[in-house]
């Protein structure tokens, strides 16, 4: 195990314990019982908590406590799983694997997964709202999260993927098969260069996954009180780390197998979706995840305790799954 | 016109312009234009504005002014029509009209409308966080939005109004046509009693259409500085008008026509959905819906201003769509 893996499982093993005894705890009793059913079960697919994490240690690397950022983490889970739980819709990315066990909508049914998800989105609001954080700044947590998931964040670069899908998917069919062909499968980078490039590609996962990993930093500096300038740099570092986390996420798909992942590998791929190691070999793709990586820990440099979000910059880039 | 319906009409003359001026505003620019368009579109599909006028007038009716309560009069909007786009959704009703439009899914498909859904529902806490209202009466605000639209609220509703859908049409499949046979239409008063009385009727919809009313009035209490007294009075207020709201919907899709409505008429009986009508007959669903109206106004008694809440109250068990 690396410094970095050590350092990343230790702070896991003091931060966790005390995340997931509260994560599912609202949704125990109640009338839409069901519904609360299929919300503990995608709380409880697992994964690594990375955004939650990553907010505790924002907190703690500006000199406060993991226990004042705790209503940020729960927030910032919810909205997350409410994020996978409708990205996995078949009107979206139609997945029926997610970290190895079905998804929420073939086991729930589609309603209720639609309404699983809602339901989470609101619950983040909610637990942020009835915390007894000072108000100032629970009033600014709660808008980082609401930009950070709404239609200028996460929400917007879910319909911006969802766009340039089926830009793709038109073009492939008119250039493989004639205007009256039948989609094949199998990727086809040289097409869809054409209808997607690098810039474009940024911009999507910029909003899709960065903008919430972006605010999972700023929540942390916010909810610690830290000075202007430390919410700063943390920020920047969220934003580096999360194009570090999307590379290394395309690479994985690129490389791994289905049990690695626990989801279908190449599944990305196989549908034409460009990805990092499509446009840039896989040989540039790991070269730019190592930049975004070091670029992250420049923007540790000022901070008082920096030690645990130095190893998950350097966990990110490493890890297997 | 009745005086009812000329206070409700002078009072949505003076507020609407106000409410309509700030709705769309926010999404004119922008990443994500489909994204926003889409939300845009259901946002100008019309409608009483009823939640935020509702919450207008409660903030006027302790004390306060239309003024002060804007932020939460625009973020119920948000909630109400996120909620209008996905009960939409095929995996949930499955209409193909609304207002007398297509529905968002039909026009923008279904991702991006799932997605506009989550979007405004994000918007709603986004700007009730971004205001500068007080921040404790902000916090309150936010915290009430969020129960009245989540799983314990407007979300479970829905959930439990899906799952006793199922059932009643699991039942009429075993009744008419034997294990095997499959559905025929029309309602089926008789059999679906069995699987769904009127206690659970009025939960689901004191949870599905009643809990975000009754957040509409609260909040604008809490944002115009009630006093705890005027804050529960305007809460039951809330809930009696929430259950006259939903007999009328019901008693109106019974008997008018799909012009009156906008949508297609009889529907829910059509589905086998159980009504108010259906479960009392047509002059026993009057008559809770004439019950429901008195209780109301008896709620506004100890009011300083409850002129036009009380048009209201009336006007709603008037409305002719």
């Amino acid at each position: 195990m690396s410094e970095a893996s050590a350092q990343v499982q230790a702070d896991l093993d003091r931060l966790l314990p005390l995340l997931d005894s509260l994560l599912t705890k609202p949704f125990r009793e109640g009338e839409a019982i069901r519904l609360a059913e299929a919300m503990r079960y995608s709380l409880e697919a697992g994964g690594k908590r990375v955004r939650p994490v990553l907010c505790m240690l924002a907190c703690e690397a500006v000199g406060g406590t993991a226990d004042q950022a705790l209503p940020g983490a729960l927030a910032l889970e919810y909205v997350h799983t409410y994020s996978l739980i409708h990205d996995d819709l078949p009107a979206m990315d139609d997945d029926d694997l997610r970290r190895g066990r079905p998804t929420n909508h073939k086991v729930f049914g589609e309603g209720h997964a639609i309404l699983a998800g809602d339901a989470l989105l609101t619950e983040a609001f909610g637990v942020l709202a009835a915390s007894d954080l000072d108000p100032a700044r629970r009033a600014e947590a709660l808008l980082l999260l609401a930009v950070g998931s709404g239609w200028r964040g996460m929400a917007g670069g879910q319909a911006l993927d969802l766009e340039a899908e089926a830009r793709a998917k038109a073009h492939r069919l008119v250039k493989r098969d004639g205007p009256k062909g039948e989609a094949q499968e199998g990727p086809s980078v040289g097409e869809t260069i054409a209808t997607y490039d690098l810039d474009h590609l940024r911009l999507i996962h910029r909003l899709k996954t960065g903008a919430l990993l972006r605010a999972s930093l700023e929540i942390g500096a916010v909810l610690g009180g830290a000075t202007s300038a430390n919410r700063a740099a943390l920020r920047a570092y969220g934003e580096a780390i999360g194009l570090a986390f999307q590379i290394q996420d395309d690479i994985l798909d690129t490389t791994a197998t289905d049990a690695d992942l626990g989801k279908r590998a190449g599944k990305d791929a196989g549908k034409g979706k460009i990805t990092y190691p499509s446009l840039l070999g896989l040989d540039g793709a790991r070269k730019a995840l190592s930049e975004a990586t070091e670029t992250a820990l420049c923007h540790l440099a000022s901070l008082p305790n920096r030690n645990s979000l130095a190893a998950w910059a350097r966990y990110l880039a490493q890890r297997a799954k």
